[in-house]
């Protein structure tokens, strides 16, 4: 029952649940049993609260049984990033400032999964402040993939991903600045979705206008993910760019005919990134499933000059804001995140403004390139999951990495184009590790790009063929 | 027939053009007459294309005698903004570095008002490069009051402003950063909306994200500006801060029951500008006819604390990089000008996020606000027009006001808070001068704006009960 249960999709999990087959305490239960017995081998989950959970889930099915209208999550189990904010339950961003932190209000993103009916089992575990994509910090230490513990699981929602590969949630909720939906969904053979800007609102944040980062939906199925979306998307009164779109245009079936679609294809986003070569030749093969289905693909990609500057300015004046008066501890935070405060309070307001004027060139050459094609695929990332015990690969197909953000280009040059990013699995290296394909639509077609994945996905069946290796 | 056409309302025009009752080259011909006649007396037509119109003009009826379906504007004159590129149409921004220039395409704005069957008849005046809230420029001149010729026009929007009292256009487009709408619409006593950012997309911009200069429409009723704002809003891929509702929304009747509104008042920004006694003692009165609609007024203003700064901080980062290398030509740039483009080269990195992080503070302040309030009223302008030979006002209500900007808070302030506000006809001061009401609404609820100001101007008639002088 425990695996039945904890594999079954979330789809199916809250048709039981709303259809009073199964009681939310049953499927807590189980999923708190294996995390009990998985996670000691990928520590995924950073803070559990069991206990809480067994009584938000009697609660709930109480509720359910007086009658009351069950939300579209009602009893699903998820643990949320540890960078986000809930109300009563340890949030320490990875960090040892915040180890015993403990928020006195839900953030946005929590309040909708809780008026939707989730349950929250804890937190899932990231590296400090988010960033970076691999999951470690001094609080937790690091998350383990799934497919092989001794490789990184991704991050920064890495500890999101890992426990979705292991069915310790059926959903997870993650971030996306640089690729932290999608190098981990990537790494673990789960699915992540960076939506476009103000898809999903959010709050608080202190600089409520930017675009560079979003929160988003994980899950092991494309539906699964439209599922969470359809609950985390829509406007809400305190975040100024939220799309108006009611969050309801992400359910029903995602099916599509792809004969016809444009697709482009880059394998190394038109040379500008070294790629190794074991995800080119994952992805290849895959892509070739597009053709198969009756879509013209076109090896093509937008030029994305600037995007570098973009992406690199952007978040170092970000970081320079939101984390420069952690200076003041240095000791305690990572180098690599000094490192970046660092650059970032030593730009000028012109930096800031050229990287803006970049920032829109860079728009409007993606939106011309999007005239001509509905979708561009790309690696998520430009290596397999790596050693677990380094912060960052050293290099990439030859390229000495310099920085834990020089390896992340194909993940955050997309970042800086605006546009809506899917990973899905992709395949598997010839040592079984998991390989993600990135899906990117026009700025706003988010749920095109769903479709185009839940297409893909349902063709090739990579998310299913091979369970991880910590759960057989 | 002159005056008759020059002085009916957009929607009748269009409605009588659409049906065929009046031909586009007799509503060009009579509003060329007109220009012709008044222009003289105010300046506000910068370059008239008299020729180019009447061609344009037969080609439309040509058009429409041969059965294609009119736009909602076919045959409508207009004189736009000499601040927006026209195609083929000298484009000055009233520098003498542009007195030249000829653009080669439309932009966004300008695209739509032509589908919509728009026939241009020119550009309307602007201060250099639209800085400041009086119109004058070296290539051009000073635009003048129709209601007082020794007096401001207003601006950026000046010409606008000052070529819609005088009938010689029925419908005009402007743009707002720091009242560049508002201002000239109160000073020559007709109406205009800056909207919600996103709302009418714009295109070309260098900074595409930015949301403190919008584009919006100026007429002489409220109902006209909608009419206007139907044509100009809704989404275009263009702008990545495109608001996705239709200009459509802005179609249809706008009365609205004001029983039971709750309307905050306040004559002076919360204590935070001076205001002229002149100003307030024309609006106090005119407040009135709130309550006795059935709105329930109070005095009362959101904390408007950092609107100062985030205004002052943006406003000159965004000269500096748009103008900066305007500098190599210094003298010939007015020094208002080189001193605001000089005060943005100065910003840090850390100066735009100070300033980012108090925007987003004070739009939850204001958000906040607007749960216990639905509307907010305020002057538009803290003066009443001034002397047309001043740059701006020397003093407002006994303080000194230093710079160009000065002034103009009531107006700016309101830019930083992000939210849609109208000026219409408030009434008139002692010496017939008009004064505008700033009626401001919540995030985005710029129909609810309109509807309101509607309201207020169908009770007061403050912009139809006294012509200007100029064209008695």
């Amino acid at each position: 029952m425990d695996s039945d249960l904890c594999y079954a999709s979330a789809r199916e999990l809250a048709g039981w649940l709303r259809a009073g087959q199964l009681s939310a305490v049953e499927v807590v239960r189980a999923h708190l049993d294996r995390i009990q017995r998985l996670d000691p081998k990928v520590n995924a989950i950073a803070t559990l609260v069991a206990e809480q959970a067994l009584d938000a889930a009697a609660a709930a099915d109480k509720r359910f049984a007086s009658g009351a209208e069950p939300g579209p999550l009602h009893g699903i189990p998820m643990a949320h990033k540890d960078t986000h904010d809930t109300a009563g339950i340890r949030t320490t961003y990875g960090s040892p400032l915040l180890a015993e932190n403990v928020p006195e209000r839900d953030e946005l993103v929590i309040e909708r999964l809780k008026a939707a009916g989730v349950i929250t089992l804890g937190k899932t575990n990231v590296p400090e402040f988010a960033a970076g994509s691999h999951t470690v910090n001094p609080v937790f230490g690091a998350t383990r993939n799934p497919y092989d513990p001794g490789k990184s699981a991704g991050g920064s929602s890495g500890g999101a991903a890992a426990a979705l590969a292991c069915g310790m949630v059926p959903l997870a909720e993650g971030s996306d600045m640089g690729g932290s939906l999608r190098n981990p969904a990537s790494f673990c053979n789960v699915v992540g979705f960076r939506p476009s800007p103000g898809r999903v609102p959010t709050w608080p944040r202190p600089l409520a206008w930017s675009t560079l980062a979003v929160q988003g939906p994980m899950a092991r199925t494309v539906a699964d993910a439209a599922l969470l979306l359809s609950v985390l998307a829509g406007p809400d009164p305190r975040s100024p760019i939220a799309i108006a779109e009611p969050g309801s245009v992400f359910t029903g079936a995602l099916d599509r005919d792809l004969r016809g679609l444009r697709v482009a294809w880059s394998p190394d986003l038109g040379g500008t990134v070294p790629v190794d070569r074991g995800v080119r030749e994952v992805l290849e093969p895959s892509v070739r499933v597009f053709s198969d289905l009756g879509a013209v693909v076109s090896v093509d990609c937008p030029d994305l000059s600037g995007a570098e500057e973009v992406f690199r300015t952007l978040r170092a004046w970000q970081f320079a804001s939101t984390f420069g008066p952690l200076l003041a501890h240095r000791d305690q935070l990572k180098p690599s995140l000094v490192w970046n405060i660092e650059e970032g309070l030593k730009l000028t307001g012109s930096d800031i403004a050229e990287a803006e004027v970049l920032h829109t060139n860079l728009f409007h050459r993606v939106r011309e390139f999007f005239e001509r094609y509905d979708i561009l695929l790309l690696p998520v990332s430009q290596v397999p999951p790596f050693d677990v015990e380094l912060e960052f690969p050293r290099e990439v197909a030859g390229e000495p990495m310099h920085s834990y953000l020089d390896w992340m280009r194909s993940a955050y040059f997309v970042s800086a184009t605006g546009c809506p990013a899917l990973s899905v699995p992709g395949g598997f290296t010839t040592a079984w590790m998991p390989v993600g394909l990135q899906i990117v639509g026009p700025h706003r077609a988010d749920r095109m790009v769903l479709e185009v994945g839940h297409t893909f996905e349902q063709a090739t069946g990579f998310g299913t063929v091979r369970p991880p290796l910590v759960t057989s």
